[in-house]
C-alpha cells in the first residue's frame, strides 16, 4: 500500500480527546463460510481464537474469497467515535508492510488520532516468525451473520509499556481498553499504564470484556480491575456470566449492580441493559432491514455509548445511540461504518 | 498475507476449460467518495486512468477508509464464470507481496485455475519503482454507486509474450482479453501470442473494450483484431461509439453489425442488445433492489454471457445470463460475485 492520510504530527492536534482506545491495530480479512468449515477448523461459533501463523495460513488457504478491512475491536470502536463526532485517538503496533499501511491509512481516514509505533517488516515472515508482520484477523461469516474469528496478532503482541503515548493518553476523557489484551503479559503492563495516566488526569477508564473465552482466560485479574481501576464496564450477556460465576443472567446482573460501576450489557437482537446507581434500564435494539454480518456489532455499540457519554447524554440515551450504532454496523460486511453516523443519530432524534 | 489455495498444480486438471482470461491481476482499494474529490483528483467520472506509483499515493492519501478486494476486469470474468460452474482460467502478473498473495488466494478460492508468475517483491518499493509490487484499482464509489478509477499497473505491466502459459490457453473454448492491456507493448504481444494459439486450437477469441478512452487510445488497433482475431466483441455504448467513430448510437450498431462478429453492447439500466447475423436482439437489465457499486458491472456480464455461450445458450439467453450477473455484482460493494450465481440462474429459469 501506498503511504497513508496526513500526518496528524503536522497537525495542529486537539487539547483533549473524548476517548482514546487501546487495542490490537488487526486488518479483518472476511469470508461466507459453512457450518462444516467452522467444525472442520475446530473453531467456536461466535468465539475470537487466537492462532499462530501456520495455523492462520492453513485456516486462509481453505477459506473463500476474501474482502480486506481494517479491524481491530478498540480500533473499530474509535473510528464508530470520529464517524460520531467525537475526538477519538487509538494507540497500537503495526509493522511497516502492505497491511500495516492499510489500518494505519484507515483509521486516520476516519478522523482518529493515531500516531503508529511501526515495527520493521521482515523480509520474509516465514515459520517461526511469530511477532512479525501487522496482525489479522480472519472472520468467517455464516449463513445466519454470525461471525466466528481466528487472529493471528503478529506484531500488536510486542506492545508494553514503553509503548504507550503519555501525551495522548493524557488528553483523554475517558481510556478504553480492549479486554483482548490481556492475553499478552507486556500488554497487560502497557494496559495498566494506561489506566494510571488516565486516573493521574482523572479520566475515565472503561473496559471491554471482548469475548466469553477471554473472560474465562482473566477472570480474576477482571474482577480485581473492576474494584479500583474501571469506571464503564461493557460486555454481552454470556461474558457478564462468566465474569460473575453467576447461576443465571439474573444473578450476572445482580453481581453487576453490585460493583458499582456504570455497566452496558449487550444482548444481541434483545438490545442492551445498562445498569446504573439508580436501578437498570432496558433499551431495544435498534431496527435493521437485514443483517449482514455481525462483525463489530459490540464495538460499535461501545462507539455510540462512549460517544453519548462524552457528550452529556444519561445512561438510557447512550444506550440508544450504541443500539444505533450497532444497527448500522451489521447490515453489511465489515466491522466500521460505512454510513454518516451523524445523519442517523439526527433522524433518530438523539443528541438533540 | 498467508499463502494461498491448495496449488493447483498438484491437482487434476480439467483437459479442457471454457474460457481463459488475460488481464491485469489488481487488487482493488475501494471507498466512498464525493464529486468534489474527483474534481480534486482530476479523475474522469465513471472511467479508468492510469496512474504512476506516486499518484495513486497521493490519491490513496486523499481517500476515505477503503475496502480492499481481488478485482481486475478478467480475473473478475474468470471468477463470475466459475462461480456459475464453468470451468475457467486465468493468467497474469503479481509480484510476491501481500495484495499478490491475497490475489492469489481469491482467484484460486473462487475456483479459477491460475498459475501465477511471481515477482520477487522489491525490498522497499519507493518513488521510481514503478513496475513494483502487485497492481492496485483505486474505486472511488459517489453517491449515484458510479465508480471512477484510477490504477497503478505495478508488476502486471510487466507481462510479455514469455510469459503465456501455452498448455493453459491452449485447454481453453474462448480466450478473453481485456482491451486495457493494450495500453502495453509487451503485454499487447502476450495478447497475440494467446490468440495465435486459441486459433491454432480452433478456440475463439473474445474482446472486452474495457473503458472509451482505452478504445479512444487504441482504436485502429482494435478494429484492425475485429477483422481477423476477434469472434465476440464485448463493449457499452460509448466504448461501441467511439470505436466505430459513430455521429449516433444506431451507427454504431449498424457498424458493429457490418463486422459480422458476436457483439454484446452494453446499455447500463436499459440492458443489452446482442448483435448476430440474425438481427439485434435487445434484452432488459435484470432487476436490482439498490444498486450499491457499478464497479464489476461489464466483467460480470461478460461472465454470464461467456457461460451460456459455452453451454448451448443463444444470443439472447447469454445475454440474460450477462444481466443477472451484472444485477447481482452492483448490488454490494466490490466486483466479484457474493451471492450463489448457480441458484440465481436456477430461480431465472435460464439453461434450464
Amino acid at each position: 500500500m501506498p503511504d497513508d492520510a496526513p500526518d496528524p504530527t503536522t497537525q495542529r492536534l486537539p487539547d483533549r480527546l473524548d476517548v482514546v482506545g487501546l487495542g490490537s491495530p488487526l486488518v479483518d480479512v472476511l469470508s461466507r463460510a459453512t457450518e462444516e468449515q467452522l467444525a472442520a477448523a475446530g473453531l467456536s461459533r461466535g468465539a475470537m481464537a487466537l492462532v499462530d501463523l501456520a495455523a492462520a495460513e492453513v485456516l486462509y488457504a481453505a477459506m473463500g474469497p476474501t474482502i480486506e478491512v481494517s479491524g481491530g475491536s478498540a480500533a473499530n470502536t474509535m473510528a464508530g467515535i470520529a464517524a460520531l463526532g467525537g475526538a477519538a485517538g487509538f494507540f497500537g503496533k503495526v509493522a511497516d508492510d502492505e497491511l500495516g499501511h492499510v489500518f494505519v491509512h484507515d483509521i486516520r481516514a476516519a478522523g482518529v488520532e493515531f500516531h503508529p509505533v511501526m515495527v520493521p517488516a521482515s523480509a520474509d515472515g516465514g515459520p517461526g516468525a511469530e511477532a512479525q508482520g501487522t496482525g489479522r484477523c480472519l472472520v468467517l461469516v455464516t449463513g445466519d451473520a454470525e461471525r466466528t474469528m481466528a487472529t493471528h496478532l503478529g506484531v500488536a503482541t510486542t506492545i508494553g509499556p514503553g509503548d504507550v503515548p503519555e501525551d495522548l493518553v493524557a488528553r483523554a476523557g475517558v481510556v478504553y481498553l480492549e479486554g483482548y489484551l490481556w492475553d499478552l503479559p507486556p500488554a497487560k503492563e502497557a494496559m495498566r499504564r494506561a489506566i494510571e495516566i488516565a486516573h493521574e488526569r482523572d479520566g475515565s477508564v472503561a473496559l471491554s470484556l471482548s469475548d466469553p473465552f477471554c473472560v474465562d482466560r482473566h477472570q480474576r485479574e477482571f474482577l480485581e480491575l473492576l474494584l479500583d481501576d474501571v469506571d464503564v464496564l461493557f460486555g454481552n450477556e454470556e461474558e457478564m456470566v462468566r465474569l460473575f460465576d453467576a447461576e443465571s443472567l439474573d444473578q450476572a446482573i445482580t453481581s453487576a449492580e453490585e460493583t458499582g460501576l456504570l455497566v452496558a450489557m449487550t444482548r444481541g437482537a434483545k438490545g442492551s441493559v445498562v445498569l446504573t446507581p439508580r436501578g437498570p434500564v432496558e433499551v431495544p435494539a435498534a431496527p435493521v432491514d437485514q443483517v449482514m454480518d455481525t462483525t463489530g456489532a459490540g464495538d460499535l455499540y461501545a462507539a455510540g455509548f462512549l460517544y453519548g457519554l462524552t457528550h452529556g447524554a444519561g445512561p438510557e440515551e447512550c444506550a440508544r445511540l450504541g443500539s444505533l450504532c450497532a444497527a448500522e454496523v451489521i447490515s453489511h460486511l465489515g466491522a466500521r461504518p460505512e454510513a454518516d453516523l451523524r445523519q442517523l443519530v439526527r433522524e433518530a432524534g438523539l443528541l438533540s
